[in-house]
């Protein structure tokens, strides 16, 4: 799918298409197809990426907690978006030792406990132990940082999103 | 439901119960969430109402582009939230005449069509000829009027969707 052809999307396809490029997000999709025409690919990743920047503190923690936590209660209980539960597996979540989950559903609480929001990590760009290592050194840092790290993961795991919808988009019309 | 309850839940639950009163906006629940403790059940709207307030035109065009089409495509198929079918199951909007359907299609669709979002009315405060008289008065408005015609009506969907779920909330938890 080429710019041109979204440039041609009604907002609902636009819409369907898009709407969890930020995991549970659709109004950030239905948002910038208010900026249309888009000129290239990279200018619609741009656009959701200034969007998310212009929201205050409040609404960037409210992206963060539309994540499920990893490992979490969602991926056991089958409820997951598709899309998470791809990246999930790709990340070796799904098949954690014992050990391993139980060291994870410990940091994911602390983390959670002490920031509000949830950890998130582009699984598609780490493995399990790169997870678990960074899971448990950010959960150290300020709760302005990490909200500014989180942001910076969700736009990776946005534009990963972007780009395996565009190589396959034209099926889902 | 009393605040005190409200300002003790972790933000998942927060989000599971009320992520829905802005339809398909998990993220404005999630948003507000920050603003704990809420004094009375009316902070809790009124953080959100000014969460919305704040969010740039284009962000404003997309929750109305969250919301289905009234007796659209979704109505049709089954894929209304459950918050939506008894919305619109109480305006009447499953029990048209086909020629009532056939008029609600044509104005739905001359009105994206002029705005680029769908019509939205709080279905609960209007019957089946308030909603099509609204939609036929509308549709000649200026863009910037209907989006904060529109807006005014997600408004009063929230405060209906937030009364009965703090009604009855305690049985979701």
């Amino acid at each position: 799918m080429d710019v041109s052809t979204v440039n041609t999307l009604p907002y609902e396809d636009f819409v369907n298409i898009f709407g969890n490029v930020v995991e549970k997000c659709p109004l950030i999709a239905a948002a910038v197809w208010s900026s249309r025409p888009f000129l290239s690919l990279s200018t619609l990743e741009t656009a959701i990426s200034e969007f998310i920047d212009a929201l205050p503190d409040s609404g960037k923690e409210g992206i963060l907690r539309c994540h499920p936590d990893l490992a979490g209660r969602d991926l056991q209980s089958g409820t997951l978006t598709r899309d998470s539960l791809e990246e999930q597996a790709g990340a070796g979540m799904d098949a954690l030792s014992s050990a391993e989950a139980t060291r994870m559903a410990r940091l994911n609480e602390g983390y959670k406990q002490r920031f509000g929001f949830p950890f998130v990590i582009c699984a598609r760009m780490n493995d399990k132990e790169d997870i678990l290592r960074q899971l448990s050194a950010r959960r150290h840092n300020d709760c302005a940082v990490e909200r500014a790290r989180g942001i910076e993961e969700v736009k990776k795991i946005c534009r990963l999103r972007l780009q395996a919808l565009l190589a396959d988009a034209s099926n889902k019309l």
